[in-house]
């Protein structure tokens, strides 16, 4: 089984991936979200691991948006504790570190950590745990990362101080991608995701919502989001299977 | 009339700041949200202007909860484009940038630019329009900053390239806060912002849309948000003044 997720190894969408299929998975690392999807669509790997939302930072649009364009499945969801470490090569004292590499969203989640130690500057890099894989090749002695525990495992380098996270409650959804629903598991089955335009007029959510209501579907998660060029909004829904399948009556007009 | 607002002089949040207020406002700038709040609340400003939500980024989720925590009054919004320029001080030419500053978001929405430009590395600090003020300080001869026009005008930096994001529908909607409603103008009072709990039971939320669908109220917004170790959700709606003034039936339980 080939996952691709992306991030290097050692990212937080590597532990969803342990998580949704075990150790036994082929990781395949990949750069962006957009080229995840691509290689999955292709054919090229068998599942893909997307993070759809962190408590803190919100809804992860870009995949949102991607779910819509390419006819992928969701098979499962999970949740993965999001702890920050700082992590740098062997050698690096805390006392010497003045450049710390993370992803921009991971570094804004750390503003009390720079705030406490204002030496340090916060440099962005595309990934996380590749952060900690750059500095392990380029051997900087001023610099360390912000990542997750295992990154700091896989490179070999070690963890200075751990829980730099400015919120404990912090956590990321991530949903298990197939191009079909063959290998969806009857217990993950409890949750749909769906997308649908209203017009702009008074009620139009509300009768929309109905159509759940009425059959006893429950909501989890809820947002509208910006048509591009036009007044309208996206309502993204997931709601849980029915408890109870009742007769859905007609809804007034 | 005192202004707070976040970020340094030149920053997105002073264009929005002008719209409001037009050129006389005297300018507060703040380090952080939390602060432009709390100077309001103490009376050290008559204003604050805070961004809200971003068509690419999402809501700030931070400044959704300061409006709950404060007891503020939102007296008026306003959409400002984002447009994201290279700027750099005099003397710096495109070709030996190797160090790009601005604050991670903005650094998130011109992905395209850094791929195209691998000897480019972003690094975060904590304003768009602060990281030209500190490059005209330091005078560093390989760095720029992604930023506002308006701020490479005020600290007299040069624009070497503009537009940089990604994405060209790119508008952050701007909050005009006061401690009370007594400046709130009539053509302004047309929408509400509500924040709400809701059991976690199917139809929940279709019920609290009722009180506003059976007043002919519009929703702008909608938004569901995790409340902290609670399996409940916040939902936050901003809908607009009815349009009649229908009378509101029982909705049946």
């Amino acid at each position: 089984m080939r996952v691709v997720f992306q991030g290097e190894r050692g990212a937080f969408s590597e532990e969803a991936v342990r998580r949704f299929l075990g150790a036994g998975a082929e990781l395949v690392p990949c750069p962006s979200f957009e080229e995840a999807f691509r290689r999955l669509d292709r054919g090229e790997a068998d599942r893909a691991v997307l993070p759809m939302e962190n408590t803190l930072a919100g809804s992860v649009h870009e995949n949102f948006d991607l779910l819509l364009h390419y006819r992928l499945a969701i098979l499962a969801e999970t949740q993965v504790r999001i702890v920050l470490n700082l992590v740098a090569p062997p050698g690096v004292t805390f006392e010497r570190i003045r450049r710390v590499f993370s992803h921009p969203v991971a570094l804004n989640q750390c503003r009390t950590f720079f705030r406490k130690h204002p030496k340090m500057q916060s440099v962005s890099f595309y990934d996380t745990a590749g952060s900690v894989k750059m500095l392990m090749e380029q051997r900087p002695t001023d610099a360390a990362a912000i990542a997750p525990a295992a990154a700091g495992t896989i490179y070999g380098a070690r963890t200075l101080r751990k829980g730099l996270e400015d919120d404990k409650e912090n956590y990321t959804r991530f949903f298990l991608l197939a191009r079909t629903r063959r290998g969806l598991k009857a217990e993950h089955a409890t949750k749909t995701s769906i997308v649908f335009t209203t017009p702009n007029k008074p009620g139009a959510l509300f009768r929309c919502l109905a159509v759940l209501a009425l059959r006893e579907i429950n909501l989890v998660k809820i947002e509208s989001r910006p048509l591009r060029g036009k007044p309208l909004s996206i309502s993204l829904a997931v709601p849980r299977t029915p408890r109870a399948k009742t007769p859905c009556g007609t809804w007034p007009n």
